[in-house]
C-alpha cells in the first residue's frame, strides 16, 4: 500500500494522520500526542479497516514525551506496533509527508522540501518565530526517520496569496515592508481551501462562483472573505495575532496599547526556548492574553458553560466581547462580498462545537438576513458530518457548520500535486 | 457683551472661535495658527458683524510665532487691536474658556478647571503624552492671561463612555488594564456630538432615536456607530492610533508588526521634545506612517488628485487602503447598530471636501442600500451648509456631509452647562 502521512505540529501538540494514497484519499489512522508543553503528556490514536469501521481507538493514554520528535517516533512505533499487526499500514508504505507549517511568506503553492527548500523556510522562521519552528523540527525527523518519502511543505498563509495589494499592504513605510516581508499575509489556509471546497459542492455553485464568509474559531480564531472561491481578505495579518482574540491571543489592540502595559516589551523575552527570539510584548500578547486573560481558563466551553449556567460575569464579559468581534468581522466582510455571500460558515473548535457562540453570532448578525434554526443547532455540535446546515428552513442564506480537517487538505492537496 | 472662547491645539496648529454668549451662540471671531511644528507660521482670521457678515478676513498671513503660547498671544493682539476698533468683542468679555482636550480618560462630560482638574488632566497626559500636552499648555496661558474667565476642559474621549464594557474592554489581563487605566476610550467626540445633534435635526427624528455610522475623515480619521444618540462603538481606542489610517498614523496594525520593523522599539524616542515621554514605536506608528508613508504626501486631496488625474500608481494604492479601511467599518457598524442605521455621515476634512473618496466608499458599502447622487455629491465638497443630503433621490438611507464644529460645539455645551 502506498500511503501519505499528514502532519499538524502545534507549539503544545502533534496531529497525524495516514491516508491511502488513491484519488479519494480515505483515512487509515490518525492520532495526536497533546501536552509537550505540560507536565503530562497524552496520546490519542484510531486506526481504521478498509470499510471506514474504527479498528483500535486510544483515547488520551498518559505517556512520557519530551518534545515534538519524540512524539512522532510514539506515533510510528503505535503504528508499526498495532496497526502493522494487522497489515493495515507500515512506515516504509509512506510516500509522501505533508507538513501544515503556519508561515509561507509569499509562496503560494506547497513546495516539495529539498535542502534549498528548507533553508528557506528557516529563514521565514524569522518571521513567525513563536509559529513555524515545531513544524521545521518535525521536517527534520521526517528526513532522518523516512529517508524514501518525499516531504512536502503546506502553507496556512498560501490560500491568502489572492488578497489584493491595497488589502494586505500596511500603512507604514513602503521600503521598511519590502526590507521587512512586511504585509497581511492571514493564516488558516489549509482549513480555508477545505471549507471552500465542501461549501462549493454543498451549495451546488461552481468553486469559481463561490462566496463565502468563513469563520475559523478555535484558540486560535480567524475570520475569512471568499470571492469567486479566492480569499480577498481575512483577519490574521502579518502574524496569526492580528485580528480575533483567541484562547491567550490579544488578537488587535491598540497599536501603542503594549507601550502602556510593560515599560520594556522590545526586550528578548527569555520565558520561550533560548532559540526562540521573541519580544517580551510579543509574547504577553501571544500567550497571556486573550479570554485566559479575563478568566483564567483556555477551554471556552468552560466559559460558555460558566457564562450560562453559573452566571459567571467574567465568562459571559469573554463570550460577549468575542461574539461581538466575530460579528464585527461578518458585518467587515459582508461589505467586502457586496452582499454577495451565499452562506456564513463556522468551523474550527470553538465554531463546531459552540452551541450558543453560534447562535449568539448569528443573533448579531441578523439583519444581513443569517438565520438559525435552535434545534438543528443544538444537534450540530454534536454530529459528524462534515457539513451541517443550521440556517432556518427555506433560508436563502445559509449558516453552515463545517468539521474542517487541515489533515485531509493536505493530502487532497498531495494527491494533485501528482509528485 | 459677555463671550465665550474655543480653543482647540493640535500639535501643529491652534484654533480660536469666539462666541456670544447666548441661547445659541453665535460667531464673532474665528481663526488659527498653523505651522507650529514648520519653519514658518500662518494666521488667519475672520471677524463677523452681528448680522453674519464678515468684517475682516485675512488668509495664511505669514507670521512668527515660535509656540502655543505665543500663538494665543498673537490671536488676543489681533482680536483686541482689530476686532477691538469695531467694539465687537475685547478679551475682558470672555468669561468661560472652553478648552478641547484629547483624552479625558473615563470622565463622561467637561470639567471646570480648578487646581485638582488641573492635576488629573496633567496625570492624563501620560495616557495620551502626543495629545494631551499642548492643550494644557494653553489652559496655563489662559490662567495666566485670562484671570477672570472660567475655564472648561471638554474632552474628545467623554462621548463614547456609553460604550458597553464588553467592546470597551481589551482582550489582555484584566489586572494590568485597571492599573494602566487600559481601555478603548474612542476619540473626536465634540465632533461626533455636533453630527448627532445636526443629524437628529436634519432627520426630524428624536435625538434618543437616533441611529446612524459617522465617519471623521481627516488627517486623524475615525468612525462612530451611533444608536439611540449613544456611541456604542468607535474606531480609535486606548489612544487615536487605533483603527482608521491617518495623514502619518498607520491606524491598526498587527500588534506585533513593530517589533518586525524596529529591533528597539520600546526604547524612548528623542525626536520629540524631552518632556514628552513616547517610546520610538510611538514616534514611528503616530508621526511615520498612514498615507504619507505610502504617497510623500499628508494631503489626501494631493493624493486624490494624483491617483485620477495623474494616475500615479502608489497615490492610487493609499486612495484604495483608505476606501477599504473606512468601508470595512461601515460594514462593521451596520451590523453594530443591527441594521437600523438612518444615515451614513461624512465629516472631517476629507469626508466634507472628498468627492471622490465619497463616491468611493458609497460604491462599496452600496449592498447595506446607501447611494450617492453625483452631482449633488461633486457640489457638496465646495457647500458651505452645515448639512447637505447627497442620497440619491426618494433614498431611504441618507448619505450626508456635515461641516462639522468642534468650537461650536463647546460653545453649545458651555451654555447648557449654566456655569
Amino acid at each position: 500500500m502506498s500511503a501519505i502521512l499528514s502532519l499538524n505540529a502545534g507549539s503544545s501538540s502533534i496531529k497525524f494522520s495516514i491516508y491511502r494514497y488513491s484519488d479519494e484519499p480515505s483515512i487509515v489512522v490518525t492520532g495526536s500526542v497533546s501536552g509537550l508543553t505540560a507536565s503530562q503528556q497524552y496520546l490519542t490514536f484510531t486506526s481504521y479497516k478498509p470499510s471506514g469501521e474504527v479498528l483500535e481507538s486510544i483515547k488520551n493514554k498518559e505517556i512520557e514525551c519530551p518534545d515534538h520528535d519524540s512524539a512522532f517516533r510514539i506515533f510510528m512505533e503505535h503504528v508499526d506496533s498495532k496497526a502493522g499487526e494487522k497489515r493495515l499500514v507500515s512506515f516504509d508504505d509512506i510516500a509522501v509527508v505533508g507538513h501544515r507549517i503556519v508561515h509561507g511568506g509569499a509562496n503560494a503553492r506547497p513546495l516539495l522540501i529539498t535542502e534549498d527548500v528548507y533553508h528557506e523556510l528557516d529563514v521565514l522562521s524569522d518571521l513567525a518565530p513563536l509559529h513555524n519552528q515545531h513544524a521545521l523540527d518535525i521536517v527534520h525527523s521526517c528526513i532522518a526517520r523516512l529517508p524514501n518519502a518525499k516531504n512536502v511543505a503546506f502553507f496556512d498563509s498560501s490560500f491568502h496569496m489572492t488578497i489584493p495589494r491595497h488589502i494586505y499592504t500596511y500603512p507604514i513605510d513602503l521600503d521598511v515592508q519590502k526590507r521587512h516581508q512586511i504585509r497581511k499575509y492571514g493564516f488558516h489556509g489549509l482549513s480555508y481551501a477545505f471549507i471552500a471546497r465542501e461549501t462549493s459542492d454543498y451549495l451546488g455553485v461552481d468553486y469559481g462562483n463561490l462566496n463565502i464568509i468563513a469563520l475559523h474559531l478555535g484558540s486560535g480564531a480567524s475570520a475569512c472573505a471568499i470571492l469567486a472561491g479566492k480569499s480577498v481578505n481575512t483577519s490574521m495579518g502579518l502574524t496569526p495575532l492580528e485580528g480575533l482574540p483567541g484562547a491567550t491571543r490579544s488578537g488587535s489592540v491598540d497599536p501603542s496599547l503594549i507601550f502602556h502595559y510593560h515599560t520594556d516589551s522590545s526586550r528578548m523575552s527569555t520565558t520561550l526556548s533560548k532559540d526562540i527570539h521573541l519580544t517580551v510584548a510579543e509574547d504577553i500578547l501571544n500567550k497571556k492574553s486573550g479570554w485566559q486573560s479575563i478568566t483564567g481558563t483556555t477551554d471556552f466551553g468552560v466559559i460558555t458553560k460558566r457564562a450560562f449556567e453559573e452566571k459567571d460575569e467574567l465568562a459571559k464579559l469573554a463570550f460577549d466581547m468575542f461574539v461581538d468581534r466575530v460579528s464585527m468581522y461578518v458585518g467587515q466582510y459582508w461589505v467586502a462580498l457586496k452582499g454577495s455571500a451565499a452562506a456564513l460558515v463556522f468551523a474550527g473548535g470553538i465554531g463546531e462545537h459552540g452551541t450558543e457562540l453560534r447562535k449568539a453570532v448569528i443573533e448579531k448578525v441578523s439583519c444581513l438576513g443569517f438565520t438559525i434554526d435552535d434545534e438543528l443547532n443544538a444537534k450540530a455540535s454534536a454530529d459528524s458530518d462534515v457539513i451541517i446546515d443550521v440556517s432556518k428552513k427555506d433560508a436563502e442564506l445559509k449558516t453552515l457548520v463545517i468539521h474542517t480537517d487541515e489533515q485531509l487538505q493536505m493530502a487532497k492537496e498531495v494527491i494533485a500535486l501528482q509528485l
